[in-house]
């Protein structure tokens, strides 16, 4: 295994008990009956169990969007030209982009991030080159990628999400872009979570019954040529995987390693998350699942992490708009634990016993 | 009936269809699969319809946060000492309760008002006082208002969601403080929507099985007793209303008179929403509803409402804490449609057909 990859491994830490015991005490002094706040209590204490201490709110927020292309396109699995992939680097670096429109709302900088889309780009200030090949193989002819391939993706993801740590980050929420990456996340879905091919896969961007059924056998296809080993998540990755997923994998490992946490999107974050919390168990307490993806996989893989999404605007469109999104609502807890008075500084009476 | 709420019914108008259907087309036309973004389209489709143009976000918001007593509270319902209800504006007016903590977040102001609180309150520069009388008496022993209150309850609320307008409010919450304000809600639940007292009936800031059985059979005597006549809302509300209640009802018209959306918080601004809706079925189209309460009878009333609400979060706090992160969502919806490149300013490629 690489250096950063292991060295992540090694780093992540159960969260913080004290830091955890110390935010419910003051849950539950501030002007509110106990637990009104509901799940914005729970985001308050597992964020200071993150950081080890209560924090006051995040100034240095981040979305790490990342792209690269899949083989798996010429099967005819998605509905938009593979094109589309760059084309939307380009959006994205020029602000047009739903993402950018989101991350500018609640005041993160966009980390867009170039795993291997086909064609490539100049360099550019705001985009990040990690760029693994031109996009993967065809998974129903072979591994998408080698072996090699998919622990440079993670550790790429890890170096990633190091820089911007470097550069001040309080939070992290995860994003995708790539066309046929649908079909990668079901394969990655159905390898790890053992549930069926049929349930873990859904219309992406918007294909009908007959596309879907066709995309299904070709994850079927996929599965059952390349048999990747659910014990080891670094061979799914390569079999059935994406570079952009790899990446966010690492980023998601890199980001708890630092005690930083992580708002997972939608349904190929999420098929990131299983890989990277297979690595990895206990990064589990340091991601948040934003929202409950339209793309029926969504809900299997949410489940078999044991996370409860925060929202659930049926959302597909995946960038990190539904993380920008949850991260709102995470600075939302994090404040209203932090800025309320409590019963003693307000005089105000506690409830009747 | 009383002039600013007749002048206010007239005024409500159907949405701006030709609005709705130009936001509909730019939708269409962003880079991102149609229908992706998913109840974010829907609200920034409603928010035009109700502006009657396509916005580029809300400069001007606003919580309207109303506060009243309730004579019922001598029934034994509440698990705070009723003095909370005055203990808390004071807490509203120095910042430091949720809605503040939140509102603060959002960008948005707390109109604090004192619809009927016990013991009343000096002049304070940011309290606005439009006090019906100190609480309400007590639904178990007669009508908890005479019908001229419930009148002057909800012109009260037109006049002061009016002058907000007046300084500038492009988007509205309701929010609410009142010891004892989920009994008189579930009682208003019950007389219009039919539902059974049982099913209507929660554990309000977090009552015991034994108190939650006695809450009920309040709710039953005080029904039994004052007959609400569910075709005549005003009836209703002075039968089993609060004053807040009838403010926030008033709010709800007076917003949606001038075409300001209005972002409706948890069960009790849900009340208002039931009173507001039956005097004028055409707001409906003005309301958004902002999450789901841990409260058992709000589904039933969102149900009975035809809305569906943005979050859920098992928020059961009131003050408008759901509806501040409601607008939050709201931004998202309208700032995405503002601000997203079309598919031809940004040279992607649409769907293959």
């Amino acid at each position: 295994m690489n250096n950063s990859l292991s060295q992540a491994l090694k780093q992540i830490k159960p969260l913080d008990k004290e830091a955890m015991e110390a935010a419910q005490a003051r849950q539950d002094e501030l002007t509110k009956p106990r637990g009104s706040l509901g799940r914005l209590e729970e985001l308050s204490i597992k964020v200071a169990g993150i950081k080890g201490k209560i924090v006051r709110g995040f100034e240095h927020k981040a979305i790490v969007t990342m792209a690269a292309d899949h083989g798996v396109v010429s099967e005819g699995v998605a509905l938009y030209p593979q094109e589309v992939t760059r084309q939307m680097v380009f959006n994205f670096l020029s602000g047009g982009a739903a993402i950018n429109v989101l991350a500018r709302f609640i005041g993160a900088r966009v980390v867009v991030v170039d795993m291997g889309v086909i064609g490539g780009f100049k360099p550019h200030p705001n985009l990040v080159c990690k760029m693994i090949d031109f996009g993967t193989k065809d998974m129903t002819k072979g591994s998408a990628m080698t072996r090699q391939q998919a622990l440079d993706a993670i550790e790429a993801g890890i170096e990633v999400v190091e820089a911007e740590i470097a550069k001040g980050l309080d939070i992290v929420g995860t994003g995708d872009m790539g066309i046929g990456n649908t079909t990668a996340s079901s394969a990655i879905c159905a390898a790890i979570t053992h549930e069926s091919v049929e349930k873990v896969t859904g219309r992406g961007e918007g294909i009908d019954d007959e596309q879907l059924a066709h995309k299904a056998k070709v994850i079927e296809k996929a599965l059952k040529l390349n048999k990747p080993d659910h014990r080891d998540p670094v061979d799914v990755l390569s079999k059935v995987g994406g570079f952009e997923i790899g990446g966010l994998a690492g980023v998601m490992l890199g980001a708890a390693a630092h005690r930083v946490p992580v708002v997972i999107d939608g349904f190929i974050s999420g098929a990131a998350a299983l890989i990277a919390t297979e690595l990895a168990p206990g990064l589990k307490d340091y991601l948040i699942a934003a929202h409950l993806s339209a793309e029926s996989g969504h809900r299997i893989l949410l489940e078999y992490l044991g996370l409860s999404p925060l929202l659930s605007l049926e959302m597909r469109l995946g960038e990190g708009t539904g993380a920008a999104l949850g991260i709102a609502i995470v600075e939302a807890a994090v404040k209203s634990l932090a800025e309320m008075a409590t019963f003693g500084e307000a005089g105000v009476s506690k409830e009747k016993h």
